[in-house]
């Protein structure tokens, strides 16, 4: 009831993601994440490791929502110009950070000591704090709003699990899933009807094809469990008036 | 030199993708499948079942790249909003398409005849042409350089394949992976040079933790197989001097 509802954006940088190489996993992992937090992803944008497409969207998300989260683009070769492409949208300077660059030193230690290439990620856009990586030596990056990770997904969330509990959230959102052997297309009329009738509740219908049948999972989402399970009440009522049995969590 | 590329945009349309329920699948299905058309994606956009959102992304991406591509939403329930929005965008009228009824009364004639809800899935924006879809009954839109598609991974599949050879496009872009047990950032400026010392190619560098142990995949691409190769044949040689081995065709 007129709670404040808190969203964020993402960006996910990387020519590897819109040439079709490599299956984005991040969108899903940060989605689910932000979830907990009590914060609704709004939006993605995937955009090449070109500086004013990673300018231009970093911008239109970080002004638009409450956070703003990119994912790739920050190792150590040419192509990772994550970093200097967002110092860029912020108008500040590119500068190398001590606790960032001790971090590097102490891991490269064992493993051939710090070089130039190395260095590069200690770079941060000037301002900019750092998110702990137990998993490798870079850091991540916090700058205000805007979450600077990694794209690799394991490393993502090592950073995601070091932010838990410190992003200013509301209530999370929570969820029920009803499945049924049912064409979406005999129950629609029926979902549309239990949705208008629950106000606070959304009821999203998605089919599949399995093992020869036809079927349908429904997730009805709301922010407070009695609204939500009223509803999901509701629609298991609203499948057996049709003779369709519903199965409790989903198919 | 100085040839026509053919850019793509994205909307994938879905409350599903945005809550982290459903894992994204068709990024990189329709990624991969632009290539072989000779078209490159440019950019994706995420966006809510929100008329105003689903609006907005499909203007930005059919004003700025030849083709615009969405997916998601346009099943019979009352959260496919998809071609509704998609109308509002182009400044049409929503019609019922003879032939998309015509397919939607025989595929549901064994199937329980057909419902309004069933007859959603006949509606288009005025002027568009469909899409087969032998999968089910629903077919894909096109309007203009606008392509409706589905949202469930394999029925999106049989509408890329009815389109196969029907988009112009320019040339493939042509990739080889060379993998190296190596970390990134041991050979991060020699992976610069090599790329600096070849017009018309791009390398990506892409890491990866395995068995214990560190390496990183690293993908040349051009449009040129002649540019290609010898862009490779240099990284592996790049490679050797640095005491490393190149696994041809990526680790």
């Amino acid at each position: 009831m007129g709670e404040r509802i808190w969203t964020a954006g993402l960006a996910v940088i990387g020519d590897e993601i819109l040439s079709g190489r490599t299956q984005d996993k991040n969108i899903a992992q940060i989605a689910t994440w932000l979830n907990v937090q009590g914060i609704r992803l709004a939006e993605v944008r995937v955009v090449p490791d070109v500086q004013e497409r990673i300018v231009e969207a970093v911008n239109a998300l970080r002004e638009r929502y409450d956070y703003c989260f990119t994912t790739g683009g920050i190792g150590p070769t040419h192509d990772d110009i994550t970093v200097d492409a967002i110092a860029v949208a912020l108008g500040v300077g590119v500068v190398i950070h001590p606790e960032a660059r001790a971090v590097l030193e102490r891991y490269y230690e064992t493993r051939g000591g710090i070089t130039d290439a190395r260095l590069r990620m200690a770079r941060v856009p000037e301002g900019a704090e750092l998110i702990p990586n137990r998993m490798s030596g870079a850091p991540g990056i916090r700058v205000g709003n805007l979450f600077i990770l990694a794209g690799v997904p394991y490393i993502t969330a090592g950073m995601l699990d070091a932010l838990t509990g410190t992003l200013e959230g509301g209530r999370p959102v929570l969820s029920r899933t009803i499945g049924s052997w049912a064409a979406e297309s005999e129950i629609a009329d029926m979902l549309a009807a239990t949705e208008r009738a629950h106000e606070g509740v959304a009821i999203g219908s998605y089919p599949f094809f399995r093992d020869g049948r036809i079927g349908a999972n429904f997730v009805v989402r709301a922010t407070e469990q009695g609204v939500l399970d009223a509803c999901a009440e509701d629609l298991i009522a609203g499948l057996a008036a049709k003779g369709l049995e519903a199965v409790d969590g989903g198919i």
